[in-house]
């Protein structure tokens, strides 16, 4: 069997919601809405239901492409054509997995940034390509290294990966920080494959989309998912932006993996992004969210936990190095006394090591199962 | 980019479907139903929308891997694991790119039986393999070549992959011929991915799982799609069956590429085929479809074309050898004088040529398409 799978471990977080589910724990590991989708997403599917059955076209619905071309201009200020610059995906997984099969040779390097969504290290190696570590600096919180990552840049380097809003940090890269990343991606003729699967969730700070800045158009490809924007992440929607060129190679490698991405589900997404232009679903899905991220982020400090409010995505991180149990021990923990499952920070690291002992917990929950959660960290901690 | 590639083309299905589309051509181009999917399945995907919206397992929905173990023991003769032995990927595509992506190491060859679906070749590439093709015999239909299959065999060889019944040909191949092949498979140690996609779609002849023959357990993937197996091509669920070991590898490629499969349409199909149990779905699918065989056969036949009655699935060959044109040529004339679409045999053919100038016509649509089409081919031709 093909060697490279000895290095890749099953899911810690479908493992941490099957634990959960065995313990009785209230399960903040897993990022995954737990809260029904908002009730427009449910008409859109509902109406899928007379939409297409059969194939589409490899590169997706056109409908489709045209909703999220229009939406990426407004929201994003990206320009671009729906007939070749955008691909529908099976999810952003394979958005990112075709994206780099599209790109890298044999030995390829390929730049992540750490603490990292465990995904892309397998899918580079997956490619044939060499995944490089850079730390983000943790400076009470985390920034970018811009000396680090010229430093990692190499002959055989192809790629950065970029994930903003951040998981699992929660982290939204500053526009200066993105110019940093841009200019070294020229100055190294490079690509960047920004998942930038959170977009609407930014709780303040401003999301700016690296694929915008200048000299960047033809070097990044931009991700994003009907799962994370409509709280539906079992549809298996994603989609990717770039140029013609770049776009050709993504559908060369999207046609052999998975043909197309699911029909009905692609129609679906189509309706939902259209009544999402009717009002401002991205302020109204930021406001359901703010709060969720502010009633377990003070649950968490009550319960005596430092931590620092994310900014962006589903996450937020709690300090737990005072209790004088490793990351793992207090994980446990937290799961079998507490009752409450979240994910230790050391699954987000490869090469390098947390600055302190921390737990991931996701707030993209009902506020049934917060509650839960907090009454447990309260009576427990 | 990567330089696979430049060796992909743009899929002729689709292509040929917006041709047919431009021109107003009848479509028996492309291998999808244009006719509505039973009732039960639609039924199915209605109640589909109160199922799951969220990731499930990488290995899919249970109840539906349930569903399939059961389905296969009682259709195919074959005992499956449903916890370790069965896999929900997306599509069948992906669960043929998963196998192979999970055994291959760069250089190891796979052999497959020309003609050919056009996805293996480009799959076997994707994942670093080196495609071997070898001739099918023509005796007026389409046989094994045991001995020239023998001899394509090398020290590299680690894979063969079967399609039964077959696309383009119709040909089911025959319990004899199979067990030619496993006896290959065991004496030189290799895989067999078997696409069985259309296992329902037989036409008296008997289709046999190779993967149920003797020695063959543990070195067989059997695919299969709810795409072929509901007439619903664009829902993007299919299936992988091999044993723990080798679904482990397949798995372990499948959480990198689509994570999971869509959520929705796997509980719609589980769905579906729960209700499929309750009558003799495969004898109502068949009765169907050998009516829609026989009138297309009758009609190319009527039209002055010889063609061989597929034993099984979507397609019918039509040989066109007697007007006197390269098949190009005649499927060129057939999309614009006649106005019907086909796909040219030269499609099926990598590395050989097809026996006989020939066109392959899909039957799997709505009677009123098969009538315009006959209508078409007695006026045209
Ligand atoms: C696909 S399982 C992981 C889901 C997720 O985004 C996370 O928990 O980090
Ligand atoms: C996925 S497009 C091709 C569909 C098909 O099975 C065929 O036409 O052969």
């Amino acid at each position: 069997l093909n060697p490279v799978l000895q290095t890749f471990r099953d899911s810690p977080f479908t493992q941490m919601t099957l634990r959960a589910l065995e313990l009785g724990a209230v399960n903040l590991g897993q990022g995954f809405p737990d809260h029904a989708p908002p009730a427009f997403v449910q008409e859109a599917l509902q109406q899928s239901f007379t939409g297409p059955q059969q194939y589409v076209p490899v590169a997706g619905l056109l409908s489709l492409r045209e909703e999220l071309a229009r939406d990426a201009k407004k929201r994003l200020g990206l320009n671009l054509d729906a007939a070749t610059e955008v691909t529908i995906t099976a999810g952003a997984t394979e958005a990112v997995q075709s994206a780099l099969q599209g790109i890298l040779q044999p030995g390829d390097e390929v730049v992540i940034l750490e603490p990292t969504y465990d995904m892309y290290a397998p899918q580079v190696k997956l490619a044939g390509g060499v995944p490089v570590f850079v730390p983000l600096k943790f400076e009470g919180s985390y920034v970018l290294d811009a000396e680090g990552l010229k430093s990692a840049l190499s002959e055989k380097t192809r790629v950065i990966i970029l994930n903003t809003p951040h998981n699992p940090t929660g982290k939204v890269f500053t526009k200066a920080e993105l110019q940093a990343i841009a200019a070294l991606a020229i100055q190294h003729d490079l690509y960047v494959i920004s998942d930038e699967v959170y977009d609407r969730l930014t709780y303040g700070a401003a999301h700016t989309c690296i694929h915008t800045l200048e000299g960047m158009q033809d070097r990044t490809i931009t991700v994003g998912s009907a799962g994370k924007t409509f709280a539906v992440t079992g549809w298996r929607v994603g989609w990717a932006f770039a140029s013609a060129a770049l776009s050709k190679a993504i559908r060369g490698v999207h046609q052999w993996v998975s043909f197309c991405a699911p029909s009905p589900l692609q129609q679906a997404t189509m309706l939902a992004l259209k009544t999402a232009q009717t009002f401002d679903y991205s302020a109204s899905v930021q406001q359901d969210y703010v709060q969720k991220r502010d009633f377990l982020s003070s649950a968490l400090q009550e319960a005596g936990f430092p931590i620092s409010r994310p900014e962006g995505g589903y996450f937020v991180v709690a300090d737990v190095s005072h209790m004088g149990m490793t990351e793992q021990q207090a994980c446990d923990w937290m799961l079998k006394v507490v009752g409450v499952a979240s994910i230790p920070m050391g699954v987000f690291y490869d090469q390098g090591v947390s600055p302190f002992a921390g737990l991931r917990f996701a707030f993209c929950k009902g506020q049934e199962t917060l509650e839960q959660a907090a009454e447990r960290l309260y009576a427990g901690c």
